[in-house]
């Protein structure tokens, strides 16, 4: 075995993921000295307060608070874990420009301007890799990239966002309302203060875009996915959807049709026997169908400290095992996949199931005048359940739709909306059949 | 890009996975192109029947009867897909000495050579590589190897075998008993005319000794791997597993105990709520504990032509990507594996939890004399479940264990079999606890 120089690292923040990968890389020392042969070692670290006391094991002399400390200084790899777009967008185009290797954690970012730093990092021959931005410990968009290259993907579904799969799954197993669960979750540290870029559908968006732009060889811009979070979903949808087969989940969902791609996020009916279904709290996955490996399902902890580190740590891995190369095999494969699918288009005609709930009052007749108007509209209906009198003189009546287009839907709606006996739309969900 | 001369396959048979590969060549051919820039071409193939109808387009030429012609012919990959020890295993060692890269689907031969076969390949600087052989289409042994090479495992749980999860499904979702859902499995394809080698655990062992190797880095011969086939398993026991609140499969389960490593195949319990649970009918999946990346799930179809040709089609793409490099990257981190831990022992003293259903006559007192049998040799009861009477004076009497030792059960059981009441011990089954 050569004896190889020590890689250097140097990491942008201390915060979760940073303390996970500092710690894997010091009880596992023995799985990274045979996966490449050489040492890792941190020598410069940016943070933001020199003082603090921290979980890791470096010596204080590594830290610093000037951003170019560890940027300029004589490292091969820079890791970027501080989060949000600025100032990590202006660290990492430096960092590239300084021909250093860049892996990141941070989604928002590589949704953002993804494309601008791979070009940039394949300007100046060096690596951009982020592994940990989607579904934190799963390998997934490696796996995409080096184990999956030969599939071309009809569809790609994903729970990507682990606060909200915390607050469903308890809507729905311990009948807390949303209200309630938001709490517990903000409780337990699954949510923040201020949950809203999880359960306004962002953070799923942003993973969405950087997932889908590597399985369909074409990036969709987030600000092109048509988002829906879960703040409307009720402890009533919940109870509804277990009684017809299904669990509710935010589902983030790109399906190619031609040379068409529909990307959104929106909360879901899935079939309670469809493995979705059984992903639970904090958990994320990825459902894939691929035109000769068929369907799989990747399964795993979307956060946390040492599973989003194992995923950081796993790119520094890949980038030393193939820096040496000549040819930059991962910008040559981006390229490529860029080049022959750019024609694309964004689409959201997509036929789906839905699931209507709405106040209706209690009267012969009612079921029938609502069915002949989504009828008028090719809507017809496949399975409806109607339940005893609410307080007042009102009942919910729900029905789950057969394949239908939106727009016909929802004309179908207005048009229910104006019936005498029609009090209130509630709910409209998407059913998810996964065709 | 460079022009680079095309990469010459010689195939030896064209069954199901063999013409599946050729078609997923063809089919998506600008993936291969955009993985590789470089043709692949299929120069030998080895059939049998040289005049059959085959459903791949190759031209007749490169059919021949004579092994030795693939392998000693200008190709850079020897593909062997005709499965079995011999001649696989002959074929192999020769091109392998040839310096032929090899890629190979067959467990049998590598569960039971591989390690010697590893060597020959390290020995003359090619790979050898076996996506295949484990989970189909899966991409579990690259992502083990790849994408997880920092992670400790600390448990491998699979579902390795589709032909027995698919009589397992029919027999949990349709009511049929044993014999009717292996003549269904028969029929749509999922079980051979003599499926022996599938119920009664072989194949799963085969495919378990691959895995566990590669998870925990060291080889376990498969004839020291204690199996359970599912020949035992009625009817009667799928209704009790769902009464409660469990499926019973057929579980390849590794676990990693200090320096002991527990492996066995065998019927269990899998409670409804893990993500295990769910894997129906013919797929397979992949359940690791890491201790960095936590819990992850790798779901897909375990067989059949695509899927299998699809993880054959990735392993030469890997070769092809990785053949230029001077190290033998590969060689390195299988001898870095193996020599970190060949000093785990096999033990199988785990302590489990247990279903156990005997027929008792219907007495007063039976099922308190019953626990304190199980109580002496320190086993508790968790759950109990006792049915009316059968049309005889018996009646079934089912529980389901706290955690105990195998030899402390069994003790137990041998006291409780004397009973004159006890008629009958029908079965006892592992329930999964995944701790």
């Amino acid at each position: 075995m050569k004896e190889l120089k020590p890689v250097k690292l140097g990491i942008l923040g201390m915060g979760t993921v940073a303390s996970g990968l500092v710690n894997i890389m010091d009880f596992n020392k023995n799985k990274v000295d045979a996966a490449i042969k050489r040492d890792l070692t941190v020598t410069k670290v940016l943070v933001k307060n020199l003082g603090k006391k921290r979980n890791v094991s470096l010596p204080q002399e590594v830290y610093t608070q000037d951003a170019y400390e560890v940027i300029n200084s004589d490292t091969d790899i820079i890791v970027e874990l501080i989060g949000g777009i600025n100032p990590a967008y202006e660290y990492i185009k430096a960092a590239l420009n300084n021909k250093k290797h860049v892996v990141t954690a941070n989604k928002a970012l590589i949704a953002k301007h993804g494309e601008e730093l791979e070009l940039l990092a394949d300007k100046n021959n060096v690596k951009l890799m982020y592994e940990a931005s989607v579904g934190g410990g799963i390998p997934i968009l490696n796996t995409i990239r080096e184990n999956l290259s030969t599939n071309e993907f009809e569809s790609v579904f994903g729970i990507l966002n682990g606060t909200t799969n915390f607050i469903l799954t308890q809507m729905t197993e311990n009948g807390l309302d949303y209200d309630q669960a938001v709490k517990e979750a903000q409780r337990l540290g699954f949510a923040e203060a201020d949950p809203s870029s999880d359960v306004g559908g962002d953070d799923a968006a942003y993973k969405l875009s950087i997932l889908s732009g590597l399985a369909f060889g074409q990036k969709i811009h987030v600000n092109d996915i048509p988002k829906e979070g879960i703040i409307k979903i009720s402890r009533e949808d919940i109870v509804y959807a277990k009684e017809l087969g299904y669990n509710i989940k935010l589902l983030a969902a790109g399906i190619k049709k031609g040379n068409e791609i529909e990307l959104s996020v929106h909360p879901a009916f899935i079939p309670a026997s469809h493995p979705l279904s059984t992903v639970k709290n904090e958990y994320n996955a990825v459902y894939l169908k691929g035109n000769a490996v068929g369907e799989l399902l990747f399964y795993g902890k979307g956060a946390g400290s040492l599973p989003t580190g194992s995923a950081v740590l796993e790119d520094i891995i890949y980038i030393v095992k193939n820096v040496s190369s000549s040819a930059d095999e991962i910008a040559e494969n981006r390229q490529a996949g860029n080049k022959r699918e750019n024609n694309l288009a964004v689409s959201n005609k997509g036929y789906k199931q839905y699931y209507i709930n709405m106040e209706v009052i209690d009267k012969p007749g009612v079921l029938g005048s609502i069915a002949s108007i989504f009828g008028k509209y090719n809507v017809s209906l496949a399975s409806v359940v109607q339940r005893q009198k609410n307080g007042d003189n009102t009942v919910p009546l729900v029905f789950i739709t057969h394949e239908a287009e939106r727009k016909n839907i929802d004309a179908a709606l207005e048009e229910t909306k104006k019936l005498e006996f029609v009090t209130e739309l509630t709910s409209i969900i998407i059913v998810e059949s996964f065709k």
